[in-house]
């Protein structure tokens, strides 16, 4: 994808990672390097266009940099749900912003460059796609397990992030359609079973004690499954069994072969990995499915903004394929 | 797809359809009519060379025929699951072909031909994207709900196989992870749900009586329903549950925005569809899912054959527009 692109003139992508607590944003190389940063805390509980100050103040930074001249296009990863169809994002930990104009106002913030918008989950795939644990590999899903649980899929060897980029979104598929309420309106979603918040909140009405130092965070959990506390354990087993319910469902649906999972809880370790392949054998069980794999993510904290970047330069390299 | 192929000299392909009850050949033109068929009942019980035999039957009366010589490749959509990158077939009713190499020994006997293999679930979603119910959708599901459940999808406007032939396989996700055991191995399969014998054997668990004639069939409990019984009611109900919740889970996961579903269950009508409308609802909340719409098929018993050939026109359709 980068070989022709680092010859250009114009060689850089701008890059926008936008979440509830942070709005990031650089200069990125087609070889996935930042070149420039910067950023600010998301105003996330004060109205819309005070949020896309925020957003404008991070361009502001980006547009100043010399290296700016050399960037013909943005890529925007955002917290969903997202329509890219519309240019619009509702993210849902920012209620200023409901069908917020975002591509347009970017648009006009960078003086016309072409915007790309995808969920953050779709970001991520296009980054560990690209240069993490999914490079490689034509068709994976690759997850997001943390307060929330989110994801993109690569399908044929291309980003998949569909018509309005929220694609992937395998934290609110059902796994257990009698289960318990999700806030998204369904029942037993994954990511009502197997994010942090979840197996905390498991662990502790089912008595699970935290250490003095009060810490009842599912890091705290996974350090107490480590040391081999039996209601810890149960906790991540129980995510574990959503996660593979669903990591099977995608992959009995689409015909994925890695599964990807990054995020906080996706840090676990074994404590995650071990009970994970194990229910992984339970679900996936038709002959098309059964050499999937599950791995732990590679890429770090700025997998928003190389996974952006990454999209944007997977269209062009698509276009140009289709000699368009 | 068939404009420009119409006018082709070898303008037909030829078709199979193999199931465990019939084995179903055609020669198709470039509109989806059928010009020539055969068939012959499968031999489904009987070893891997006899099955064999009964295709071969079927593709010795395609051959003989006049209209053979425009033929120029062969579409198989087969009973799954099948193997499209290793050319074999192990459907599951057909105990005698494991690994069976069906697209080398219908390429021998073809004299040759290009063959491209599918699985059946696949092929009636080609032949509803072309002809029927999700034609003009670029994002489509399409289900087979009978004795067993199957389906196939249609992304971006294409058909989306998938490497193996089998993607879109909804009837074996699990959407209740804790569910019954499913002879697949998994938990909580659609099928294990919503198929025409689970419909069934819920009914009369639950104490539906059938009528004076015996007739225990999932149609039977559909007319009960019809008639105002509630247990027949209920198990429909619950079918209905399943199927959205899987349906829901697709499109969560691909952003599908119809989906199409055939077969003796789905023709069952409002005693299905009323309830799977409501329940999709329950399921499908995020924002990008919400304008899923639920419908009928439209292709009638020729929808394998229809569809293999469509398989290989839009193969040839994709060769021809990537300049190949």
């Amino acid at each position: 994808m980068t070989g022709d692109l680092t010859l250009m003139h114009t060689d850089l992508v701008a890059a926008l990672d936008i979440g509830g607590t942070k709005i990031a944003g650089a200069l990125v190389d087609g070889g996935g390097r930042i070149v420039v940063r910067a950023q600010r805390p998301t105003p996330a509980q004060q109205d819309g266009d005070t949020v896309m100050r925020a957003v404008e103040e991070v361009i502001g930074e980006l547009t100043a940099a010399p290296l700016w001249s050399r960037a013909d296009a943005v890529g925007i990863g955002s917290a969903g749900p997202v329509d890219a169809s519309a240019g619009t994002v509702s993210p849902v930990n920012v209620p200023g912003w409901r069908d917020y104009p975002l591509v347009a106002r970017v648009r006009a913030a960078t003086g016309g460059l072409p915007v790309e918008l995808i969920g953050d989950g779709v970001a991520i795939t296009a980054a560990e796609h690209w240069q993490g644990a999914a490079r490689g590999h034509d068709n994976a899903l690759c997850m997001v397990v943390s307060t929330g649980v989110g994801g993109g899929l690569v399908l044929d060897g291309r980003l998949h992030p569909g018509p309005t980029g929220n694609a992937g979104h395998i934290g609110h598929i059902s796994v257990d359609l009698d289960g318990d309420p999700c806030p998204c309106g369904s029942r037993g979603c994954v990511e009502r079973i197997a994010s942090g918040p979840n197996i905390a909140r498991r662990a502790l009405e089912a008595g699970w004690l935290p250490g003095p130092d009060g810490d009842t965070s599912a890091a705290a959990v996974a350090a107490a499954a480590r040391a081999g506390d039996p209601v810890a354990v149960a906790s991540f087993e129980r995510a574990a069994q959503a996660l593979a319910a669903g990591i099977a469902a995608t992959a009995t649906l689409v015909e994925i072969d890695i599964a990807v999972i990054g995020g906080g809880v996706g840090k676990a370790g074994e404590v995650l990995f071990a009970p994970l392949r194990k229910a992984l054998a339970d679900y996936a069980t038709l002959s098309f499915v059964q050499r999937l794999t599950v791995v732990p993510a590679q890429m770090g904290t700025d997998a928003g903004l190389v996974g952006a970047a990454a999209a944007v330069l997977g269209r062009r390299a698509d276009a140009a394929a289709a000699g368009v």
